[in-house]
Order: C-alpha cells, then sequence, then structure tokens
C-alpha cells in the first residue's frame, strides 16, 4: 500500500521552545522524515516543547465538493486573520495558513496521481491509492512540534507536486477524503467532524454545479455519482462513526416532495462526553424540542424555519442533535436565534450572528450548513483554548513538583 | 323567561366602607332584591365604596361533571384558607366562601325545578329553565359591593329551597353553566374561563363514574348523552368564543387509537389582548415550540409527556396556546416544568409545583388538567391584584384632584 512519495531532509524553523515561559526562543532542530516515530517524537522531547505549544489537531472528513473549503474560511476566520497559501509556494498549494490555523488537504497524501490511478484502476478514495503510513508520520511530527516536508498533490495537473514545508501551527486541521479512516492517524485527532451530505442534497448540488455551470448531461452526472458510490460506501461514509460531531445536510421536510434541494435540513449531530466539547443545546439541555421561531417576533417567509433539539444515539453513542430546516429571510434576525442556544462558547453576545453577518456571501450562509459550521468553529476555539489551559496548568503542577 | 323567584328583604353587614382608607368600618344597609338595577348600584355608591373594594368577578363556565368543584377548590387554595359552604345554613347550599373568594353555583339560578324542567319538557342546560335577569341583577349587586340573598337549587332534591345570605367578596366566582350566556351578566366578568372536555373523554368519564360507580348501563349512559347534547350545542357550548381562557380537555396522542380516556392532552388556550393577563410562555413567547422534557433529566415512563406552546386563532381572537399531553410520574419533578414556564404570575420559585403538591390528592394532578388550573387560579390572584392596585392608584389621583 505504501507507494515512493517526495519528501526531502530540511533544517527548519521550528515553534518548539525550551520550556521557560518567560523567555521563550524559537530553536532550529532537523527533521529526518525517514526516521521512525519514536525518533521524530524525541526531537522534540529533547528541545524541551512546553507542553502548551503542542499542536492541536482537528479532522474533517467529506467527499469532494462538499463545502470543506467554505467550512475552512469559517473556522479560520473565528480564530481571526484570513488564511492563505503559504507565501511564495507553489500557486496550487492546497495548504491554507492564518494566524493560528494550518489546513492541509490530505489529497496531498495521494500515493498515486490521476494516471497512476487510472493504470490501476482506482479511485482517490481507494486508501490503495493514499499514503497513511506518511499522512500518520508527518500529522504525528506537526502534532509533536516538528515541521514537514508535506507533498503536494495538483488538483489541476493531477500529478504530485513537489513537497512545501509546514510548519507546526497552533491548531492543525486535516481534511480530506480519510481523516478518520487510519486507526493511527484518528488517533492524533483531538477532534473529528464528517461532512455528511445525503445523496439527495449532494446530487441536487452536482446537477447545479456540473450541469448548470459546466454543461455536463444529467446521464453523466448521475453515472459519476454511481461510479463513485461502491468506494465512497466503503472507504468514506464508515468514518462518521468516529466523529465527534457530524453535519448532516438532507432535503427540506417543510416543502412536501421537494427535490430542488435548495431548501435545506441540517443536523448538528454532537457526541457526548467528549472532552473539552460541550454539545450546543436549544432552551432545555438534554429534553426533546421543537422550535418554529416565526411568529410574532421573527417574520419568515414559505416554507419558514423549523429548529429541533434532543438527544439520541448515533453508530451506539449517546449524542445531541441540534437540527435547523429551512432558511433566514433576514440574516440580522439570526440574532434571535442564537439567544435561545446555550453552549455556544462565543465570547461576546452575538458572535455567531457576527460571524455569519461578516460572512454573509458565503454559501450556506442563510441555513443550517453556514449556522453549524460557524457554531463548530466556536466550539472548535473554545476545545483548543480550554486544551492550552489545562496543559499550561499541567506543566505548572510538574514544575511544583 | 322571567319565572318567580325567591328573594327577601334583609338587613345585612356589607363590606362596602366610607372611602377614608386609615379608618375603614362596616356600615349596614339595606338591599331591596325587588329594586332595578340602577338603585342597587347607588345604594353602594350613596355611602362611597371605595373603588378598591369592589368585587370582581369571575366566570367559569362548564358541563356538570367537569372538574369545576376541583377546579374552584385549587382556585381558593392559591388565596390561602380553606373554602366551606356558609356556616349554619343549608347544608344542601352550593356556595363555597373562603377569606377572599366566593364561589356561587349558577344552578341556584334555576328558574324551573327538577319536576318544574320535566312538565316543561325543558333541561337544565336551556335558558328557559334559568332566571337570567335575576343572576344579572344578583352578580351587578355583589359587584357593586351589595349583599344579596340568592336562592339554592338543591341538587339533592331537585328543589328552589329558601335563599341564603351573599355578601360581596374580595373575589366573586360563578360557576356553572351560562355564565357568559347573558350578554349582560357577561359585561360583568373581569375574567372568563370555560372548561372544555372534549366528547370522548366526557364519555370516558361518565363510563367510569357512572358504569363503574353507579352501575348504569352502556346503553343508558350513552342515551344520556345524546339526549343532553342539542341543548349543550346550543346553549352551552358556545359560550367558549367569549371565554378569557379556555382548558380543553381531549384523549392523548401519545398513545395510538387511545379510547381509555386516562390519559389526557389538556390544552390552555389564553386570549391575547385581555386586560391584566398575560398569557403563559414556555421558553420563548411567540413562537412555536413542541418540548418533550423527558430525557437525561426526567424520567417519564410510557407513554411519556408532551408540551407545546404557539400561537394561534380561536374564534377569530388571536391566542396563545399550551398544551400538555402525557402525564407526571413523580410530581415532585413539576418543578423542572415549571422552571421553564414563564408569565406564571407565582410570587415565589416553585409556587406551582406547592400547589399541586398539597393537592396531589385532587383529581388531574399528575396532569394538564391539575396544572392548569392552579395555573389559572395564580393567573386570576395576578389579575385581582392588578385590579386593586390600579383602583388605588386611580382612587389616589381622583383624591388629588
Amino acid at each position: 500500500m505504501a507507494v515512493s512519495t517526495v519528501y526531502t531532509v530540511q533544517s527548519l524553523n521550528s515553534t518548539c521552545s525550551i520550556s521557560t515561559p518567560s523567555k521563550p526562543f524559537s530553536q532550529k532542530h532537523i527533521l529526518f522524515f525517514t526516521t521512525t516515530k519514536r525518533a521524530l517524537t524525541r526531537s522534540c522531547r529533547q528541545i524541551s516543547c512546553s507542553a502548551e505549544d503542542k499542536t492541536v489537531v482537528i479532522g474533517l472528513a467529506a467527499d469532494s465538493g462538499c463545502g470543506k473549503s467554505t467550512f475552512m474560511r469559517r473556522l479560520t476566520s473565528v480564530f481571526g486573520g484570513a488564511a492563505e497559501p503559504p507565501r511564495g509556494g507553489n500557486p496550487d498549494s492546497n495548504t491554507l495558513i492564518s494566524d493560528t490555523t494550518t489546513v492541509i488537504c490530505l489529497d496531498d497524501y495521494h500515493s498515486l496521481d490521476r494516471t497512476g490511478r487510472k493504470e490501476k484502476g482506482v479511485t482517490a478514495l481507494d486508501p490503495k491509492a493514499n499514503d497513511f503510513d506518511l499522512m500518520y508520520e508527518q500529522v504525528k511530527a506537526l502534532k509533536d512540534g516538528a515541521a514537514v516536508d508535506k507533498p503536494i498533490y495538483n488538483h489541476v495537473s493531477g500529478l504530485l507536486d513537489p513537497p512545501e514545508l509546514i510548519k507546526p501551527p497552533k491548531i492543525l486541521v486535516i481534511e480530506g477524503l480519510h481523516p478518520m479512516y487510519d486507526e493511527r492517524v484518528r488517533h492524533l485527532l483531538d477532534f473529528s467532524i464528517y461532512l455528511d451530505i445525503s445523496n439527495e442534497v449532494k446530487f441536487a448540488w452536482k446537477i447545479q454545479r456540473d450541469m448548470a455551470e459546466r454543461g455536463h448531461s444529467l446521464e453523466s452526472i448521475k453515472a459519476s455519482i454511481e461510479a463513485r458510490k461502491p468506494d465512497f460506501d466503503a472507504y468514506i461514509d464508515p468514518q462518521k462513526q468516529y466523529a465527534d460531531a457530524v453535519i448532516e445536510v438532507l432535503p427540506t421536510q417543510l416543502i412536501p416532495d421537494d427535490n430542488e434541494g435548495k431548501v435545506l435540513r441540517v443536523r448538528l449531530i454532537m457526541k457526548e462526553g467528549v472532552k473539552f466539547f460541550n454539545p450546543v443545546y436549544l432552551f432545555d439541555e438534554g429534553s426533546t424540542i421543537e422550535w418554529i421561531p416565526c411568529g410574532r417576533k421573527l417574520t419568515c417567509s414559505y416554507p419558514g424555519i423549523k429548529f429541533s433539539y434532543g438527544p439520541d444515539t448515533y453508530y451506539g453513542h449517546e449524542v445531541s442533535v441540534l437540527e435547523m430546516d429551512g432558511q433566514f429571510d433576514r440574516l440580522d434576525e439570526l440574532i434571535y436565534v442564537e439567544s435561545h442556544l446555550s453552549n455556544l462558547s462565543t465570547k461576546f453576545y452575538g458572535e455567531v450572528t457576527q460571524q455569519m453577518l461578516k460572512h454573509s456571501d458565503f454559501p450556506g450562509s442563510n441555513n443550517g450548513t453556514g449556522l453549524f459550521q460557524t457554531i463548530v468553529g466556536l466550539k472548535i476555539r473554545d476545545l483548543f483554548e480550554q486544551i492550552v489551559v489545562s496543559r499550561t496548568a499541567a506543566a505548572l503542577e510538574a514544575a511544583k513538583a
């Protein structure tokens, strides 16, 4: 399964620092990407990386064309600052870097390029077309505070381009088809999200994009979806059982027999008992609620808006599910909805609404996809901050002892 | 329609007092029940009844055997003190008197006794069997602060007994078949309630009482209900359009095809825009909500509990509807439900639960009938207090001028 990949030996700037919190300074160190996991880990420990500097790793799984990039833009926005590709690097880089977060695309761990996949008759969804050993080694290295030279899969040419340098960020997001597929990689994740777009919606979206915008025929779109389905069902879909949060995108139930896929029913499925993650709730934690906010205070046009909330089980796990069906007429009225949600991990009253208004041009801003992506972004910021606090406290304890 | 009724001329103690708030004292005055409305009113004004002493009048309409007496016991309990029949009076009196409230039964205004009704072929539901002129005169007199000599309809003998003295209380509740039937009486009401028991539930209750407890046959029960129905539909049911609050009692929707009538779905329909009455709401005023409180915090056995809340229209009026389907397993857990209801007009946290626990032996204490009767009791107390405050303020204004 492991196929030759491009990696180099380089001298890098790492964010690892000597653990004297008052005088942190950067420390050059050399990373050998051919070293074993143990050696990589040791390289960081030897120079006393402070625990609180350890990278927090988030996994985001979804099929391609399912809004991962919008999600990532919402996430990085929560932390402030814009996300950009590495400066002066490959213009076709899939990486997005902001002050706090680095988002890497797991397509970069394709072990087979487009031609290679064609020759072997495998899709990009097939684990055989991906190098999980390298994915694991590099994510582990970044988590431990060491920089890596990550390959680039060029989506334009379909080729594997020379690698780019990725320094360990505060938060590393690995997004793509398989962040939870490999058990070793999965165990590196501090939090994991699965974007679950139902077949009906996926189909409607593809029609919109490939037929209306790219002139493909309905038959060819159907055929392409059908061709991907077996591998998707075998390798991608099963990952959702491991996710701490799942965003499910379904057709609306407010319009009988709707198949336009424009009005969406979106469900945020939040696993209970995840450390540093307290599920959002509506009105009353742990009970079951349906709420139509339209009425005397919020005016909605057809088909209105309906929220649901309640406990459930998902792949044997206890979860809380928050659902929004329908769409907002006026985004500034979202504050009314926001004020009735609890455990949002906002830093000030109205932060969700502010974030949504800031990016009102992003797809899904008037429905549950945008709302729940924003909320998950806030929960990740909160999780990150809790992890840092907890590590600092542990480090202080250790220093005292 | 007006038939001969029993009334006497008596010298009475009235609660009317000279309007010097620091030194109120009782004032004897004579009431002539044959006087006109104008004369009765003047009799009170002449001795300067203070406005805040004016009796607040509440109307409660319902068919017989529909829980009016339980409701009245819950209502008087809210004001503190027990309600008892007039001391030393007719043991078959229908009146209940407590410190604050006097509840009179409108059956006392039957103009035809049982034999008379049989002879004329009319039911007690028929306006022809009731003296609305006297009802109006006496309720008006009591409202204006004058005592009356009210007839007594003896439910045991079916005869009209000699009258009993009713002094003007702080709150007068007129309960029975026709409190909102006569327009003049209706306009005397400061607040009106209609207990609306659905035919299915009424039937189940009659079966329980008349078949199980009194040995009647199913056929005779059906026949008796059918016989009452035309008059009920013609004269009683239409009153609900005038009610400020309606308590609707329906079969549960939690058990498919239930016809036992044991688990109830109860709806509290509250008219909007009624002075001194702010409808209760669940979570978010004016929106539409369904809430199943059973879950992580409240354990419910089958079939559980479901609350609903939302705006609606009722006979062309804008209303808010609060609904409870199902029943409580443990009444002390009601505090959990109470804490999520707003505008309850309680005087302290948990007062609804305390009232319900105090009378846990009353029928309907584990379901919406008891809960909503208690809530309506609290709303009436609040309405009464607001009226008193408003009248006192008006009196002070008038004194200043």
